[in-house]
């Protein structure tokens, strides 16, 4: 097993995760949970997105958000951005970093965004050459790599596709998802390492979600084929869309645990990770979905 | 990725994991569960334990679950004996496979059965000879093999010693439980190989418990060294006695959907093994631990 001896946590909790939350929490509290990440040793947190309030009520204080986090040095603060206008607005607003979002699903672009995954891909160049021409860093999403809620199995080659495309553009990193968390172990690896033949092993993310609890396995396996950079997310923010009351991005708190267990270096103090976790899930007046963040809560108890 | 084609699955839910569920359910109920899991293609379904009722008030029906139960052909129903008694009532009431337990940490076998892993493993004799002389199978489990909670980390070398040691007493099976759930895939490898040098990987089980959610990951790493016998529970049955809230035994569930994935044979039917984890969930009052079982269970509403 060669494993990295490093990975590169990216803590997508107050984004990704709050934006599927039910219940809404202030801006006061975006805020700390940004900071306290960081300050628990997360290298990047996504910090918001800069899309119509129409479509994501959840993320309307974005402006406020960004102008309210003190920002720790060595720390990024990704904030997802769809088109140029949301990019403008990250870019006026202070971001340093932004994210784009393609699918390897057509069914999933159309229904998701109304387009092809072409036409997506293609309303995301002028936010690339903004970006470059503002030396802001851009990252690039692919969602239903391992499987999509309209179409099911999708082609490996695909995925490939789609990543290499957005590497092409500009993206520094691509995050690959398992938007619905139907993968297993040895799909995720023969997935990623297919896509590694276009895209550099060190520009590659996973982002699994656990719905059906493969997700560290998932993770693990992926290790195994040379990833270096996982997303989760704090506490298991997010739930899942396409599966009411089941789990969606996999809890930060159990990655590091793996992680800390293999001897990988993160960076992160588990311990104020575990603070973090407690802290918003009191927020959202529940239990954290980690598994491991209730296992060490109950045993400080 | 060297993984087994076939994987025997050992549903420890009837007895492990009711023993540890606070509701008690009444004997039909447990009656029905065995069927029913066997009925789901389950080769080997722990079926109660012969255990003083002083101790596990659960199990006070044990010969009245083995009179009531009709067999499956093929299918094995162990039950646990942790004496001669308890082997003689189990022999009487039909059992023809039987389970000891020894320890992999002194204190856990002096705070649990007030007795040194020796003098445990010495009052099994009885039974393996009796065992012997009626013909009955004698599966051995070994506890804490990848942590104490009264010790914290056990050296490999001992459980490898525990584990020879009822090979040797004439166990057919020795399954490694990781009790408290706090292995990670690297160690949980680590120590399987370890024990592997003394006892034939091919007569070697894991069991793991999903208490810091790593199990499916420490499977899919045991996998990768050999094992092809896993322990799982249905719907997650169990609970944590030393975390309360948190996560026992894995969910057979989740194993079969990430088996299913890998491709690997179980024989098990999975959406037959959904009817019963929804099935003993109504009965106890609540949603399966297992995540697959609720994304599945959610998608067919």
């Amino acid at each position: 097993m060669a494993l990295p001896q490093k990975v590169k946590i990216v803590d997508v909790g107050p984004r990704d995760g709050l934006q599927n939350e039910k219940t809404i929490v202030s801006t006061e509290v975006k805020v700390e949970l940004i900071q306290r990440l960081a300050e628990a040793g997360l290298p990047v947190v996504e910090a918001t997105s800069f899309v119509s309030p129409k479509w994501v009520p959840q993320m309307a204080d974005n402006v406020e958000v960004m102008a309210k986090i003190q920002r720790k040095s060595g720390v990024r603060y990704p904030v997802l951005t769809p088109n140029l206008k949301g990019f403008e607005a990250a870019l006026a607003a202070g971001a340093d970093e932004v994210a784009v979002f393609g699918a390897a699903s057509e069914s999933f672009s159309q229904k998701n965004i109304n387009c092809s995954i072409k036409e997506s891909l293609e309303r995301f160049a002028p936010v690339m050459e903004a970006a470059k021409a503002n030396n802001v860093r851009v990252r690039g999403y692919v969602s239903c790599v391992l499987g999509c809620p309209y179409e099911g199995e999708i082609a490996v080659g695909k995925v490939a596709e789609v990543a290499k495309t957005l590497l092409d553009m500009g993206c520094y990193e691509i995050s690959l998802g398992d938007t619905i968390g139907v993968g297993t172990p040895g799909k995720a690896r023969t997935m990623l390492e297919t896509v590694a033949k276009q895209v550099p092993m060190t520009q590659l993310a996973v982002h699994f979600h656990d719905t059906y609890g493969q997700a560290l396995a998932n993770i693990f396996a992926c290790l195994q084929a040379g990833v270096a950079v996982v997303d989760s997310s704090i506490a298991g923010l997010g739930g899942c869309p396409y599966a009411k009351g089941a789990s969606g991005n996999v809890a930060t708190e159990d990655v590091v645990y793996m992680l800390n267990g293999l001897g990988i270096e993160t960076g992160i103090d588990i311990e104020r990770l575990l603070d973090v976790s407690a802290f918003i899930s009191a927020q959202l007046g529940r239990e954290p979905v980690s598994k491991a963040a209730k296992a060490m809560l109950a045993k400080r108890r």
